[in-house]
């Protein structure tokens, strides 16, 4: 049995800077189901704010719209789990506006995690991240969109925890999957 | 650490009969990432065959055009390792139509096993189920979409599965995020 702490572990979905196919450094577009996947899981686990980052205005309206509809809109009405899963999005330009925000909430810069499907020199193990969340200190996990965060996003985290594998090589869950599991393995409880 | 031993675990995701928001049994329409992250998600923990399960032959089509885009069409070429996930998928009429293809493929009907997001009487922990799987007998993981498995589904089921808890009575997770949660605790491994 694993019984999760007091945690004060928020999440940013960042559409730039990312990597594509090729590895370049690219913006990738938002996209509705993983808004809706990854405020449901945030909600599920605890997750004090799901950030959606991204410099682009059209984007930015886009997301803003789509939860709009849900958090205040028909969408409340019909649907208002989804709501209280969707009220958890803020949809910030970029990582700095976002640690802005805890640090005012916190009165401290949160921690920043990052993760990645390919193995990273000085990963450290779910257990361990674990544990340091139980902490309570403001913590900041990042998910790439599209191919991965890019390199300079990766370099200036505090934490790179262990990529999520399953039984074999085999690495390309999807932003939504991951996300799932890794708030599992970090917040989740089970026999 | 947990350790996976050798499984043969196979999944559906049902969109018939499943209920709706209101308790009635309908069928659901096929979810284009539905069929990718299962997919994906099957893939990276070593699931046998991913039945997308459909009595309409509309969406059967609808299905079997998807998939062929990313097995055999341009998908494949553009990005192999989407095909090697999307391979994974079956398409079929009903659950008899998977069981009977198990057990042609085993000599051995699979037992079935159901989940749901609200608590069941007698249902079994993931620990139980993870070293009942360890046997290597063939199992099959059914999974519901828009509101969950209808009741005759859940009754006639071998196994029901605890729900999946987060860290309180929020239980709205996507069928692809429980999906992922779910293969995690029965197949994954991490420290």
């Amino acid at each position: 049995m694993k019984v999760s702490s007091a945690q004060n572990l928020s999440i940013a979905l960042i559409h730039y800077p990312v990597t594509n196919k090729n590895g370049d450094v690219i913006t990738s577009a938002v996209t509705n189901l993983d808004l809706h996947d990854m405020a449901r899981s945030a909600r599920t686990y605890g997750v004090k704010a799901f950030y959606v980052v991204t410099p682009l205005e059209d984007q930015k309206a886009l997301a803003a719209k789509l939860v709009d509809h849900w958090v205040s809109g028909g969408g409340a009405r019909y649907n208002p789990k989804r709501c209280e899963a969707l009220q958890l999005i803020h949809i910030r330009d970029n990582l700095e506006q976002v640690t802005a925000d805890i640090e005012q909430a916190n009165g401290q810069r949160p921690q920043t995690i990052v993760t990645c499907a390919r193995p990273q020199r000085g990963s450290v193990s779910y257990g361990a991240l674990r544990e340091k969340l139980g902490d309570g200190a403001p913590a900041l996990l990042l998910f790439g969109t599209a191919w991965g965060l890019a390199p300079e996003c990766m370099s200036a985290a505090d934490i790179i925890l262990d990529p999520v594998r399953g039984i074999g090589p085999y690495n390309h869950l999807s932003v939504r999957s991951a996300t799932a599991i890794i708030l599992d393995r970090l917040c989740g409880e089970f026999n």
